[in-house]
């Protein structure tokens, strides 16, 4: 095990580090939608979040533990997601530069997002290649400090405090599910609760769609997203190396869900609480719903990741 | 002044009786609308109200308050809106017959909700006149109690107590906003706010497709609502002669709002607070949009008033 990863005190001194700049978010639950699964479902709204995400945990926890040196030359990133978003406003909100590398084909609302946060965004090539190459071309012109979306220690513990909130305020939670993409969430998520309630299983959601954490999970070593096919947009991309030896070691099951499933959990979500979450969000959900008999009776805790979702494509 | 309308003891009477059949639903803000209305608005989420509508207080005080005799023999409305499952929702909780009057023509999902809390749906023809004739046949045959939409005292009682909370919860409100349909809310808002802070002042947001409101409001007599053509479906009805009273009494303007404002005030809603209403409930805001001046500095509640919207056919 790597000794770097966050100790329980040091996420919760994340937490009072970021606490000035977050939503301590609600907890929500439907009685229509716990008939449904056959168990008390409690859910942690982080489409509530600053920046419509989990996402400004990570960003505010990194950018804050800058020096002020490091803080001076700013921080650097490459995404055309939440993290993009959160990293402009973490900095921005700390009055330093953040420099975002993003593909020229992003969506326009996710540059006005990051703009919006007074982020300075670079196109590149809608490419790997082109991506990794910008990035470093940008950091050795400003000498920014790359912030990494998920595979990255501060980044990691920012997304634990949402874990810690979440078993802080409700009390019974037998398991928790987050979704998985890179694993930044779903690993903190596991740390959290090995530290605060070791007898909670954490499960997480996958989209069969983009399966890489299943995949590696059942090899024993990571096995690259390729090809993703899903609706859950924010789950496309591989496990990151830190974030796998989490899961290896705290998380006690991948569980997956097909797209229908995800969108008729998302339907679920929008008719019966009333809130607006992105299609990763659903996964957890669906996932339950796809393998009620593990769940039946139990009181679950699932993490809403998040709520940026363009309105004119919801598949309903 | 009719003598039989709610004192403030009877509006915390109701509120005492419902308590256990309501949620006592959140308010929530943005910064992000805060900054673009130029005031600080407070969101009272009826969306987040049992059957997804405020009317479910109104239905409830009315269910809760026949004697025993009364609810032997049930209650009985026509209704193809909230009104009809909040009523059906009632009448389960109390474990009293609900016969639901409906068009043949009404929305498969509406009349599946009324059903669902255990509501007998009598079909009729799609007209007003079909409407009456069967329902008062339902109400010779069956003897049930007929519970009006809103023209009716112990609806208005009901939905009162919605202002009730909301300024219990939130302190300093100068404004309070309510949409205006048939008038039960903006009535019992106008009624509780008149008692518990006369100086609040209580405007209500109308759509100018269906602006029976205004109209009458300007001409000081019931003008009835004809042709109405607004995206905001849950508004389309005339004003009861009850509310057209309080609302001459203690509203103090009625403010129009376009079916291009009500939808861009919706989607200000969706993406910024995450949250799902019906059109209807962006009327204040889109009215409150549309008359920044008026509202520039000050402290608004607005109460949000319904969730229930087909998703297939959100106008973005």
């Amino acid at each position: 095990m790597n000794p770097n990863f966050p100790s329980l005190a040091g996420i919760k001194a994340a937490h009072r580090r970021i606490q000035p700049f977050i939503h301590r978010t609600p907890i929500l639950s439907s009685e229509a939608i716990n008939e449904i699964a056959g168990c008390e479902i409690v859910f942690k709204c982080e489409n509530f979040q600053k920046v419509g995400a989990f996402k400004a945990r990570g960003a505010a926890n990194a950018v804050m533990k800058l020096n002020e040196e490091q803080k001076r030359k700013g921080v650097a990133t490459h995404s055309s997601g939440n993290h993009a978003a959160a990293l402009a406003r973490a900095a921005g909100v700390a009055g330093i530069p953040a420099y975002i590398v993003m593909p020229s084909n992003a969506p326009e609302i996710k540059k006005k997002a990051v703009k919006g946060y007074g982020g300075e965004i670079i196109e590149c090539e809608p490419n790997l290649m082109a991506r990794e190459t910008t990035l470093e071309s940008v950091v050795a012109r400003t000498g920014a400090t790359f912030i990494p979306p998920y595979d990255f220690m501060d980044v990691i513990e920012g997304q634990a405090t949402c874990a810690l909130e979440f078993l802080e305020d409700e009390e019974g939670i037998e398991l928790l599910m987050a979704p998985v993409g890179g694993g930044g969430l779903l690993g903190g998520t596991a740390l959290t609760a090995y530290y605060m309630s070791p007898e909670v299983e954490v499960i997480a959601g996958e989209p069969t769609g983009a399966d890489d954490a299943y995949q590696s999970f059942q090899a024993g070593k990571i096995i690259p997203q390729s090809g993703p096919n899903t609706i859950a947009d924010g789950l496309l991309t591989s496990l990151g190396e830190l974030n796998f030896e989490l899961i290896q070691k705290y998380v006690s099951d991948i569980l997956l869900a097909t797209d229908p499933q995800i969108i008729e959990a998302m339907r679920l979500i929008y008719e019966r609480m009333k809130i607006v979450i992105e299609p990763s969000c659903a996964v957890p959900l669906a996932a339950l719903l796809a393998n009620k008999d593990r769940f039946n009776g139990k009181k679950v805790g699932i993490i809403l990741s998040g709520g940026n979702v363009d309105l004119g494509k919801l598949p309903f």
